[in-house]
């Protein structure tokens, strides 16, 4: 199987090209290339796939074989592969995923994309549909009680559930002991991601996360559009905002008139390999 | 720079033919290559280079950049490159190392190396050699104090330092714990890497390992010779172990009349690549 590794500010995927190459049983496929000291190491596997909705496919996996719906940090690799291989010459994309059709806006340098703008839909503020338990309609700076300490979250959805929470100091943040706290706590029917968010001026905060099943990892997408939308809803910054992540920085505009998130960053091709399966 | 991915019972390494390639900076180069989310994601870099004093020359590099001297797993994979490859047809091959030359015999099935049989070279059984601070000039199960627990370790030194210590049960052995606290004891000068080890028969013991500056990893060559060694020297095996790791398994040999520690072992190739460095 011929592949390409490529990463989203340090969110890493296997892509194949399936309008070319056919992968068989790709759960399985997904759990062998993700080990790294046995396969090739990475955050699962990326399909792309000729679609009947839109210009592609993309068919996603994760490092245990289960099936994902969507990827902010993997659909702007998917959107460089491409264009930079050649499977289209349009700067303007749709991708179809398991959470519906997302379009792309690809910036082109010296032919190669460098950086891709997705519209990642329309943020989700109601407790019940994020869904956190709640006396109120909206989560915003509400306290909670974790391990006995209190801290105000801000709770948005966009597609996923995540849990914000301001600090001063997100760097000494013991988040392997307070991430799966949030995780498992009662106010989370479906568990939560956290972001440990540090505002740095009205356009730019820096962010740690905790993925609800992965534990801290470099860069979450879906993260880093919950953190601009709740930080404009507190007041924070205005609405437009870079957020820095352990792995890199991400723009993210939400366009208020349309309800509409815009999350625009960097995706890069690492190397290119032949596997035998 | 094309690159081969290879592991031996799961320790890996990015392999690139230095008959063919240059790599400038290859500490460097094995920083970049080593970190999974943008580079390859390996233990580190092996060059496989022409020698004067024997048939190839293994120039190893770890993942911190810092170079290495010898790793029992990696020239295994350099004996199935250079023959699988066909940069040799020999089945009996010379491979310098920063701790010398190493002499490797090949076993061929179907036209491929599936084992390799590495000379380790003699075992060290002197304390103060190890090294390992005691009142007695071999250190055989000789009674410990870790974190207010009693151990019994015997040392064995296979170029670097180890400390096998036997239990009954090394499945649920709390290693993140007890791992650095053998580490940095005071008895062991230049530190140690730790074997907990159960024998299960007179043939074949299991373990896991703790290596100085790595933490917990699947597989360790030097250490499943030290472990052979150790159980030996205890009367719990004859002289041919089979030594079980969380990567796989490592056939050892003590030759006590030549005094030679022999390992054997599979290498695979997980994949092929070429990355712009």
């Amino acid at each position: 199987m011929r592949f390409t590794k490529m990463h989203g500010i340090g969110n890493d995927y296997v892509y194949v090209n399936c309008l070319e190459e056919k992968v068989e049983d790709p759960g399985r496929v997904a759990k062998l290339v993700s080990d790294r000291h046995f396969g090739i190491g990475s955050d699962g596997l990326i399909l792309i796939k000729p679609s009947k909705n839109a210009d592609f496919e993309m068919d996603m996996y994760n490092a245990d074989g289960s099936r994902g719906a969507m990827c902010g940090n993997g659909i702007r690799c998917v959107a460089k592969y491409v264009y930079d291989y050649g499977l289209t010459q349009k700067t303007n994309i749709s991708i179809d995923t398991k959470s519906g059709v997302k379009y792309l806006e690809l910036t082109i340098d010296n032919g190669k994309v460098s950086l891709v703008k997705v519209n990642m839909g329309k943020p989700i503020l109601k407790a019940s549909q994020i869904p956190i338990h709640s006396d109120r309609e909206q989560v915003i700076r509400q306290p909670i009680d974790v391990e006995g300490r209190e801290y105000y979250i801000t709770g948005v959805s966009m597609g996923n559930p995540h849990a914000v929470v301001y600090m001063d100091d997100i760097k000494n943040l013991e988040i392997e002991r307070i991430g799966p706290a949030f995780e498992h706590h009662p106010a989370f029917p479906d568990r939560i991601n956290t972001e440990f968010v540090h505002v740095l001026d009205r356009s730019t905060v820096e962010m740690r996360v905790w993925e609800r099943g992965s534990g801290e990892t470099l860069a979450c997408g879906t993260g880093a559009c919950a953190v601009a939308v709740a930080s404009i809803v507190n007041g924070y910054t205005d609405g437009e905002v870079t957020v820095k992540l352990l792995g890199g920085d991400l723009r993210v505009f939400w366009d208020r008139k349309e309800d509409l998130v815009y999350m625009t960053g960097p995706a890069a091709i690492v190397f290119e390999g032949e596997i035998l399966l």
